[in-house]
């Protein structure tokens, strides 16, 4: 099974690791709401996605604990240049979803990954507004708020309830493509950042299927999605590496993400 | 201003109208939670959009409590046959949002209007999951949780933060007449049901473009919208009544309505 390589460590190698994870969030998580829903100066990036003082704020932060815990380690983030370090970086989103936070929208999040080499082996998903935070470690039951949770198992995609961000996510072919796969599903919705990531872990909606995603939007829903029983690649069905091309699929299951891939190649 | 009608109650005339509508409200978030993220049977209706059986029950509730305190009054559901009354009609949406509340997304609410003839003088929008109500009295202002709220006052298209459920909910023509007016927003986003127009009352987002809403969709919000100082018309920027096509603009301000219709129709 995917998520119980006996190589792996689980939740018992990774004690201080994991501590540190969640100590990020409480950080992260304190930030977010005391800027949410009050007035920001919002810039521009180049790419014109919205960005906003609470972002640096939060990654500032978590940086500054991720060097005092693990000197060695390196860190990516959204904000900041990389910073290198051994075989383990900590890769970062402060503010999943800045167009959500800067509308009052609830369901943002902060993404928190530990990447050994290329693998992720611990994922957060935590949700401020709504106090729903995910935790997976590569090897054990992922959590929600403490209780394991698993995926719907859903084998089939005319059964699927598919979620994706925004249309507006995907190239004009990429779109094609997205919305004929779409129409084969159950059901499809919009809207949901990384929080969509954590209704499939939960077991509440079965299939994401997204584009233009970047390592710190993806690497922290790996062990999410894998150790709740799902699996997250990108549209061929490969593993999530550095150097993954932004589109993925989230699948609550084997069966479901063979039918995802199959039905994204068969233009 | 629109929302100040010296022939219109305000909350004084509505004491036991509003006391009621939050008791259904009540009601309704209480049932509500109780099937939210719990199997379900799903059923499918004639127009294709799943309804649960929380819809049913918290509709049955809601009508009892109707019938109990205003015997005279209609009542006009989603889920029943309509009963035909005095003047006062209750409008009802026991859960809008049914797609979200079987994906487990938390943005569905219940939707509660009060008409008068052809005029919503009371709107409630209730959001179970994430506790948030607003209440919009005709020529009072607008409540969330008893707070007064009010819109951001946007005037400029260009610079206002859109919103809208989902491309899905438009026909062909009218996703291409909204795909092209959108782009001349601040930015567009996807997702969010009745909840979006909450976050416009708030000050937020700035505007809502929708389509196929029904009265059991749109009464509810004009209040709301209107007594936080926004507007809420037809793609035309006239008044909604019963026989209104189900296009509906909410925007932040007079100025920002005049600019969405221009935009709107200049095809």
């Amino acid at each position: 099974v995917a998520n119980t390589h006996s190589t792996e460590p689980g939740r018992a190698g990774l004690v201080r690791e994991i501590a540190l994870a969640e100590k990020l969030a409480d950080v992260a998580r304190r930030l977010a709401l005391e800027y949410f829903r009050r007035p920001l100066a919002v810039e521009t990036k180049l790419d014109l996605s919205p960005v906003t003082v609470a972002d640096r704020t939060i990654e500032t932060e978590m940086r500054k604990l991720i060097r005092a815990e693990f000197p060695t380690h390196g860190i990516r983030g959204e904000e900041y240049a990389a910073e290198s370090g051994a075989d383990e970086t900590w890769v970062l989103d402060p503010i999943d979803g800045t167009k959500s936070f800067i509308t009052g929208f609830p369901l943002f999040g902060t993404l928190i990954a530990l990447v050994h080499g290329a693998v992720p082996i611990l994922g957060l998903i935590d949700c401020p507004a709504l106090r729903e935070r995910w935790i997976g470690v590569r090897g054990a039951a992922t959590e929600l708020n403490g209780q394991a949770v698993r995926t719907s198992r859903c084998a089939h995609l005319r059964e699927a309830r598919l979620y994706s961000t925004s249309p507006d996510a995907f190239n004009a072919e990429d779109w094609s493509t997205y919305d004929r796969v779409s129409r084969g599903a159950a059901l499809r919705r919009f809207g949901g950042d990384c929080y969509i990531y954590g209704l499939v872990a939960s077991g509440h909606c079965d299939l994401v299927i997204e584009a233009s995603l970047k390592p710190h939007d993806y690497f922290a829903l790996v062990p999410v999605i894998e150790g709740a029983g799902g699996r997250l690649t990108d549209w061929r069905g490969a593993p999530l590496d550095w150097n993954s091309d932004g589109r993925v699929i989230a699948a609550a299951s084997e069966s479901l993400l063979a039918e995802a891939v199959e039905a994204l190649r068969s233009d």
